[in-house]
């Protein structure tokens, strides 16, 4: 008896010491996220995870003086990879849709310090809330028209620091991953702050105000212009009716931004107004250009968004609560003016988006979308002459977003 | 005594919740199907596939005519990703070969109804089994000549349901991933219906039918043309002799495939016959073009070729039963007839292959084909007059494929 | 109470088989060796590794007649995928820097016979040490300005072989995977023989000496050029200060190279000589070109760079011994003559650089760059005419290399 008892002893010590070998302090468990892979080592100095994004759209366009071209796309194809290592993180992010590569996210950080983070890489310089919130995350199929003004990512180095309630960004910014400057000018240069407060914030409920502002040298010599245009709110069409064209003579550009943002339960309501100034030599006179938008969001289900205090964000994956997922509905105006009657005299045309938007989210990886726009352009919205101006059209169209 | 046997219980609890605990619903464990990289999760949730594809290939020319230009390509390069949540399953696959991006399958499926997967995205119509199957799978290094008439992947949205003997397909589908249309005009349009059955379904037999019809409107204005080509069953040349040349005024094409697939144990007999009347407007006459192949294959090493039933194909990886892998021999005879006397007047060359070939699959994963192709081409096979028409010459190539 | 110990044995037994279950053959376990992600089946036939590489640059150019064009850059943007199956390994290795894609390595290998490898698909040939070095590895920011006479990955076959104190490797390679052939000529072929051996081996210490030849016979007609061109060892300007242009009536080429290498403790010095001749026909003279560097690196924290006798090649990941990281200095002298008085009259420039180089590697996967060359240039250094000659200018760079 007391042979089998050690037996049974020294059973439980040999299955105890295999599974103590398997827990080695580099060997890896992976875990799901509602669709998301994750993989982390024991000791949690390891972690990586698969940011896959999987974006396509259709839309109709109606009673447009223009041809807009009804049709289909791959709106985005993002392979993004995350790997951690103890006080390092990294992100690796491609896009590939309309059968081009794009280095997106392209980057590494250090969050050895508390509360702060330093990151070197292409990055999103932080001009504008919506800007800064993903794609996956945005309310709408596309950003407002304001968002003409939002640099693209750029290669620099950039602080982030934060408390409970506020959180500061510092960044300057060479030129975009993409860029090959065959010319042998000095990059642009980017400078960008960001500040963000929450004079509210409770378990339900929080209010959220911001302030950013950019200055932008460009390159020297024939670099030295800028341009500004949008798209309506919807990507299928090539037609950008709102544009500066390009303004030559360029010393540098400042950019400011007022955010606002508040929710109370499953409903947020976000606004955002932004205004540029462009200087310019040779006794040309400076261009004034401003954009405003604010929309409100309501989960019938019940869902809200998540505030991100450490990116100054309204934004994160929705879990639905119900087996039969999420619904949003939500409304938004956005404007955009980019004729500048008192100054520089460029037209570039103003127009004003209303959109009305339903979301279904089956899971929290799984997004599709019916987007209605009412377009309202000026006389100016020709795209410089490129489009029948003072057009006013609907747009219908339909999203669906993988995250995986 | 009492307190050992306690002691040993408890270490067997313990071991078992440190088990239990391992065996949470959202962790994943992983398993690789001769070389597949598969993550799962406990609970049967997720499901996560790579589906890297590495093809390679090099070809002789001889005897032609036209200089060919012997040499080496990178056939393919398939990065893949299934990812799959509950009934929703989606794939994300990019092309890098040519050192070029192409976004292949690209799409999301809801497959909670039974016998009932619905589709949306980027993906194939399917108006041929050969065009079907995967390149994965496909016997010779090619597919043969008459899929000059098979559409690429396109945006759209199918439905496909079966039965145990059946299948039926249909989509509607947009444009290209790639194609970004410039021009305003709408995108075309493309309708799809296949429909497949099993007369005959052994353990270790099958006999498939098939009946397939496509119907596309192009977009309109200066996109209303349509070109059918074809290489020689042999991708390293870039030469196309049988090609119709851009064809105007098209109103609309409709497409017809029949199909016929018969296996007893390692041997399979394939055969399609595929048809186009292009209808075209300004009393243009319609045109019409047709093409066929019939092969044969055997598994000197007994293996046979998996049927799909959900897919409607005779398709899948081979698992050799022997150490040294699975040996296969196949013969092809095919044709593409450009020349349409009757109606039309447009003679873009008739031409017939005969390809022989052999493969040898180390592993389910990994395959080297060699092929030797005939290719007997009529004096109309010029590709538009580029060309020495009236070439018959061989080839002789070499293909590599891993699947990982 | 046997009843009790009969229970205690059961569950033993129970929990027993369970972690046998889980030890199935297929099953995978995944570790991370400092940041890497691998995985691998329990019975050792699978194994998968994930190879990416973010790799970061700025660069400011002081003191130059030519405008350089501070500024930064994605250096490399590497997403490598390393299956294996029992005796057969692969590598799909791409490269997106640049918004480009570009298929780098891209290969199958047979290991099965003892100290043998055997390589088919997109790979280097071995003209050099620092050229088969991956870019992981090198100690400077750029290979030296020798590298200039590298040929790029190709398609093609090789085989390895080694013992404890030698290798030797022959390939014969095609063309390059991105390149596709329009003008129906055959491509180009490159032969390569390598043969490394180490006199001295010893716990500490090695002694490297190698031999390398290439014999490239290009595209016949329009195609039977060369080119050999540097910029200097810093890749942000685009100004190829050396150049012999384009070089035609080019039958063949030879390429030449001695290698040295040595290492004691944490100390390295590694010198190679590489020489050129180009044969021409139409009664054209030969051209010949030659380059050499040569450079010490010491780790000062204690580190020392592994010797992989396989690869032939003294490269691998630096583990650091201390928490704060490995730091390492290291000088650099090299020289490209791409002037040739003597036969051809080419006189494509001559230059050399010093470097001056200190790395931190925080961990195995991540390393920090700081490089100062000295660039030394004659008169004819001038790309052909673009640039100013005689131009000696200075260049600070700064690099970020992450692997994961």
């Amino acid at each position: 008896m007391k042979k089998a008892l050690m037996l049974c002893l020294v059973l439980v010590l040999f299955a105890s010491f295999a599974f103590a070998e398997e827990a080695e302090a580099n060997k890896l468990y992976g875990v799901t996220d509602d669709g998301l892979l994750i993989f982390k080592s024991n000791d949690g100095k390891f972690k990586f995870e698969l940011d896959g994004r999987l974006q396509l759209g259709a839309a109709m366009y109606m009673a447009s003086d223009n041809e807009l071209g009804n049709g289909t796309e791959v709106r985005r194809a993002r392979l993004g990879l995350k790997p951690t290592w103890g006080d390092w993180s990294a992100q690796f992010d491609i896009d590939f849709s309309g059968n081009e590569v794009e280095v997106k996210d392209f980057w590494v950080a250090y969050n050895g310090f508390k509360n702060l983070s330093l990151t070197v890489g292409n990055h999103k310089g932080q001009w504008s809330m919506e800007e800064v919130t993903s794609s996956r995350y945005i309310t709408f199929m596309e950003r407002g028209l304001p968002n003409a003004f939002a640099p693209d990512r750029r290669i620099g180095l950039s602080a982030a620091t934060w408390g409970k309630r506020w959180r500061a960004f510092a960044g300057v910014f060479g030129q975009q991953s993409g860029d090959v400057d065959e010319t042998g000018e000095n990059e642009a240069l980017n400078y960008n702050l960001r500040f963000t407060g929450l004079p509210l914030l409770g378990e339900n409920k929080f209010l959220h105000l911001g302030f950013a502002f950019g200055h932008v040298v460009p390159t020297a010599g024939s670099g030295d212009t800028v341009k500004f245009s949008s798209r309506p709110e919807s990507h299928i069409t090539q037609s950008k009716f709102l544009s500066t064209g390009k303004i030559k003579n360029v010393t540098s550009w400042d950019e400011y931004g007022l955010e606002l943002a508040a929710a109370v339960g499953p409903v947020l309501v976000q606004s955002e107004y932004t205004w540029v100034q462009v200087n310019r030599y040779n006794d040309k006179p400076n261009a004034k250009f401003n954009g405003y938008y604010a929309f409100a969001s309501w989960f019938l289900t019940g869902e809200k968004r998540p505030y991100n205090v450490e990116e100054g964000e309204a934004a994160g994956r929705i879990h639905p609560v119900s087996k039969c997922g999420a619904f949003e509905l939500a409304a938004r105006y956005s404007c955009l003016d980019l004729n500048d009657e008192d100054s520089s005299k460029i037209m570039g045309g103003k127009g004003s988006n209303v959109t009305l938007a339903a979301n279904w989210y089956p899971y929290a990886g799984l997004k599709f979308s019916v987007n209605y726009i009412l377009v309202n352009n000026d006389k100016y919205s020709t795209g410089g002459g490129d489009y029948t101006g003072n057009d006013d059209f609907n747009v219908l169209q339909f999203g669906a977003q993988l995250m995986f």
